[in-house]
């Protein structure tokens, strides 16, 4: 690798791959794009997360970094400009206490919920939406963004919803998101979608819910996997 | 609260908590230490961490923050003395992804052994040791600590270890740690009690014993709590 190269092992259909890809768009950092097959993972992925073995990975002046919100952070100290964290301590610790709450109590019951079924997928949809009313009474004081007029870390690490989260409802057959109730997620996802670099950077519908009817229906089989 | 204040809202038998403890002692940060009480919740506790309601909370300036990891960047980013994280983005990353593995594969796992049993107790054991492996293989190449000749995010976030996996063990009836099978983790373990500031804030053993037995009695009493 070239000492500066930037390389990014991904998979088209990784709502965390597309995290990674939104902070280096908003940075302005070229980079090539290595598209994985996570039912055949390559050499390179075994040798670069030798430990989980997951999308995404950055390659960057021949080292690699793994795990988006670890790698999200690693870009904003690499490349200052268009800063994706606050400055203010109190306000970069709010930030990250919000990415890890999306993480740990939002996207993981999404992602419980669409490999399960009955009471268990009852219990993770049930989760999905508290999380989601906690996340709605956070946006209520908030501009246009978590980040202020701006996108920040949180509106990146929450991005994934807004094509995500109605391919999961309609592969799993569940309901967790609507307008009425959520009216500032509403509103925030709008303006997020709606957001150049966002816009350029979603995946297609139909292709997401064909991929996920796929990793719902082998999950399904092989309960162990979860 | 006075402006530069600091106080911690704690509890005695929590690694999370002592995290933050020895970040702020590290730092030679003089904070008000306040017991909370596990079973029974205080007002200030809900105020302020009304999501989780779950001590660590840090009480700065005014503002409260939540999650160990989160406090601990926080008191590296507002006192700068005595680094905590490496200040090489990469190394900062490397940091960050160990801390999270910690968390997330080894730490999560020996909790679920706590209040587990059977198969289910089997399974946490096994990736309990897993990632025990995993750690054994990064600290091969290390000198004294994660953090090289001093104490640093991944020393404080694995730190717990020391005082609390051996009454797990005992109190839930497993064996993960070996000091054959893991020359390096025991070494690391043995450097990490002789520093000072470590020394003289880890809780006692007897009372530990006591207390996680009690967690564990309520958990397998009252199975949603996990």
């Amino acid at each position: 690798m070239g000492s500066e190269e930037v390389k990014l092992l991904g998979a088209w259909a990784s709502p965390f791959v597309h995290r990674v890809e939104w902070a280096l768009k908003l940075k302005g950092i070229v980079y090539e794009d290595v598209e994985e097959n996570l039912f055949n993972k390559s050499p390179l992925l075994l040798k670069y997360n030798p430990i989980h073995t997951k999308v995404p990975v950055l390659l960057h002046a021949g080292k690699s970094i793994s795990e988006s919100l670890v790698i999200i952070e690693y870009i904003d100290e690499t490349w200052k400009q268009n800063p994706i964290l606050p400055e203010d301590p109190f306000e970069r610790a709010n930030a990250r206490f919000w990415a890890k709450f999306v993480d740990e109590e939002f996207m993981e019951a999404i992602r419980q919920a669409l490999i399960s079924e009955g009471e268990q997928q009852e219990k993770e949809v049930k989760q999905a939406i508290e999380a989601l009313e906690i996340i709605e009474g956070e946006l209520k004081s908030k501009q246009k963004f978590f980040g202020g007029e701006k996108i920040g870390f949180v509106d990146i690490v929450l991005g994934w919803v807004t094509a995500w989260l109605e391919v999961v409802e309609e592969v799993a057959g569940i309901k967790v998101f609507d307008s009425q109730k959520f009216p500032s997620f509403n509103n925030w996802m709008e303006n997020f979608v709606e957001t150049p670099i966002i816009k350029d950077k979603l995946p297609s519908r139909d292709k997401l819910v064909l991929y996920f009817h796929k990793i719902r229906e082998f999950s399904l089989a092989s309960p162990t996997i979860k």
